[in-house]
């Protein structure tokens, strides 16, 4: 990651700011606030704003449950008791918003999080900067065989080699046709004074998917945490996760206590069906189960063994 | 609006922090923070949090358009385009909390609005303190005769009064019968020890609508000004416009420059349809114009002669 | 439940349509369609409209995942394996709208689903019918002792009689009262001639919760799922549990593959965090667990044993 | 557009279904559902499924206003009335659903309505179609040297020629590279036995923003209208329009009455500022306004001028 001169002196000058507010302050995350946090090759996520941090969640339960919640008597109890529930609302009363530098592919798979406010960098105003991501060579990964959306094992050698060039030289290529087009370099200076380019909401379509665009994001805390649960997971593709790892901190620094309740009952937490609940019983019973007798395919089986450990029992 | 002990040290505790924040801040809300302000019999407003100012969605908007936005050199020029076209984004950047206490037949239409966060005082848990809105006098308003969904003159005298005692007795009766069937007062004390109490989620049911409830309601700044346009206008109803006008002196503290704007292009604009645009060109051209010639409604043809002021038109 | 001469024949009406559609149809719920299903003793539910059936989630899942689909090669085990995985956007892909009948103080829990679209009859321009909820004496519970926003035992003999003469009687008179300030009875017909009567929308305020409203509300699959996950729970409210549970039959009967999977995975199933995991995990392994070694309060503790059936854990 | 012949069995298989229904229906979009209509040079909008129609909104409105709808007689005026007044909830109660196929950069402004449900194609778990955006040399615009966001003239000749060669050359390289990279061709052949692939979610960001994409798109009539107003403006990108231009026909076919109140008080309507009121109001009095002393910039003077035609006063 390379920030601009304009950048670093914006970050520093927003940082100087010492401000006297009456509202609350989460004190960890204003040590890190404004700060570009490097993702990927060009990516970042800064902390450019919040509301709010683990007292007021309290708060906001206290006012729905009245005097209801004087029984549970520190905010940490009170505060895993609405997450092991599922109770929703107090978590909306707190809010944070992203600075953000990612990979358009990237983009379109987090836009889909639609409980969400953004402003994006404009390629019909604006022109897109010179920066695509290459992936490291470590994260060349194959085509999983067993899982159409995974990774298998990673690519090596001359194919890894042949990858990267193909990736580098199409990103160059195309970015330099889209100069052409429009007649202009990426640092706004013309190419051709006698010519005049071609607009930009139309040259844009030349640029491969793993440009870089950047975008504001603002969200409240129960929209973050089911962000975090779905692209922090394994499950994720690596270049997301990479984001939600970096705001899995943030939140931490923001919000600690909640932040704790998210890992044990969200993130290391599993579901369990009704089938899979029996089976569960039997099995502390002492019971044999077999996969047969359950109706439950080879696949949902093996994920419920998997998520209990049980690895000896994975058919 | 009568404040217990307990609500005015919580407020002068809240009040008498002195945080330092990196955050931007408004310095003109932070004076009124947490502030109870007073509104109907018993009902208040307080800003308990924000987040962002006018700067920040003059700052998302330059992230969106980059170097397009650099000839629009003020930041209230900014805004006021951005307002002007019905750009909504960066106004989603900024974000405001209340606590607010107010009728439940005014909750009921408040909460139609959802896109905001909500914590209610919940009467599942607690008991509902013993306070019922009576409108004054001079709200004593008789049913429309021209409009359904209207109030027409004032109610006066024996009927006035009338209508006074029978809302405050029957509010006080199935207040006293709320308490009976709990078995127990408004300040928690039992009534009689010999007997248990109806389950609260059943006894609120005797309740009226004038009972006053509270809440935590949060909303982004395009949000709350969609709120305020509709229910700080003319057509809505005395009640929530009353929370509505407060709320407006709220917003012009936290960002001057929106509010400005908003009260220009929104509060104070109009819409003019197809039609409506070419009897006013018509107008201006000095012609003249029917009613009937233009498949207008006389209801719409009044709205259209109303907006522009142009009453010895109205039918 | 009793309708009137109107809505009776409104219902024939609408059933007696036998339009041809070239759109898929839910052929079980076609034969309830427009049926006023009775709830409570005024309430109904009534189906009136829904798009798509069990093969539009299917077929929304196979244009996500493309040539990915071919391997799962039914659409119950695809519909399954959507569930289980909470892949949420092809269920979204299903609409239901349903026809309401319900006393305020549970249409004040239920719209605090915001995901849904809802046109309520409004009181501001009509007057409400004057129907009260009266509960059953069997469902007269007493508060709980152990969960503040729960019901104990019943409440019989002479202070159940209480009871509900009280709720009979204050909802009679406020019901009176709003007439007398209309100076309108509920049929419409004037009171006094001389007279002119309060707004509706002031007149309003003065009748208890349990009054009932209607209204249409919409809303997709996924989020109809979510609402009656909570809803039809048995730490739900009776009042609305009654509802719930009615709704989940009209589930079932418009898209009966999804349902069973709902029933599994969601209804009859289970979460354990992450502490819970590995206590189950020892119980497997048949090694001893005590509570104070895992750092569970008591009732998360029972909580996790009742979800497992091991009562005999139960602390 | 070409659709492959699987495409074109599965469109006559879903139009050949005769289904008895007692839902309504909207006879003249039956006529077209599921038809595939052409955008663009391989894009195309099929309406895939509907819910409601004209008479839902007017059924959902006298829901809402009870009795108080009486007096307007006929469903068009209701509708025009609702659309006059901002009335959002009516129009809720309609749904449709459109599968879509679109160039990326397309979908990719579609997607930022977030009131919508969505499954788009996965590059994740299937290989994108050989297929790119190459616009017609008649669209080949210039950028605007008035409007940062705009069009200027039409580039040609040469300067043309060489535009659509870099589109073509870089969309083919690009998607050759892809293949190559998948170690698949587009039909799912395997190039080289040899060898494993790289992972299709790695391989798809070589891809360029012009590459087409198709999804399942489904809103609510009010939010149709709300993408509608603002992408079939003259002011959106020519291509969204195309697609905005082929909905507003299904709109037309769907709910003809909403559809012409729509085009005339929201498509070929105006808004008006409160400082631009009263310079109508001058104008029509026939006294003269000058720009200067309404405070008004020349940008915003122009745009007022520009809405009631009066070219003459353009500056």
């Amino acid at each position: 990651m390379k920030l601009t001169k304009d950048q670093i002196k914006e970050i520093k000058d927003q940082q100087s700011q010492d401000n006297i507010t009456k509202r609350v302050v989460s004190s960890e995350l204003e040590k890190i606030l404004y700060e570009a946090l490097p993702i990927l090759d060009h990516g970042f996520i800064r902390v450019v704003d919040y509301m709010g941090n683990d007292t007021s969640i309290v708060q906001a339960a206290r006012v729905s449950y009245g005097k209801g919640t004087k029984k549970v008597n520190t905010d940490s109890g009170l505060i895993k008791y609405l997450m092991r529930h599922w109770h929703s609302t107090p978590f909306e009363m707190c809010e944070i918003k992203y600075h953000v530098k990612l990979p358009i592919f990237i983009a379109r798979q987090w836009i889909r999080h639609r409980t969400a406010n953004v402003n994006e960098y404009s390629a019909r105003y604006s022109i897109l900067d010179k920066e695509f991501y290459l992936p490291d060579q470590k994260n060349l990964a194959a085509q999983s065989t067993i899982n159409r959306q995974g990774r298998g094992g990673v690519i090596k050698g001359d194919q890894a080699e042949k990858v990267l060039n193909l990736l580098k030289e199409d990103a160059e290529r195309t970015y330099k046709n889209y100069e052409e087009m429009l007649n202009q370099r990426f640092d706004g200076t013309t190419i051709n004074e006698n010519k005049i380019g071609l607009a930009r909401e139309l040259a844009r379509m030349n640029l491969t998917l793993n440009t870089y665009t950047q975008w504001y994001w603002k969200t409240d805390l129960l929209n973050l945490m089911n962000f975090l649960r779905l692209r922090a997971d394994h499950h994720a593709q690596y270049e997301i996760r990479a984001y939600a790892e970096v705001m899995l901190d943030t939140l931490k620094k923001w919000v600690p206590i909640t932040y704790e309740a998210f890992m044990d009952y969200r993130v290391g937490g599993t579901e369990v069906s009704a089938k899979g609940k029996s089976i569960i019983q039997k099995l502390i019973k002492g019971e044999k189960v077999s996969m047969e007798e359950t109706g439950l395919s080879k696949r949902e089986w093996n994920e419920l063994m998997i998520a209990f450990e049980l690895k000896d029992k994975v058919i």
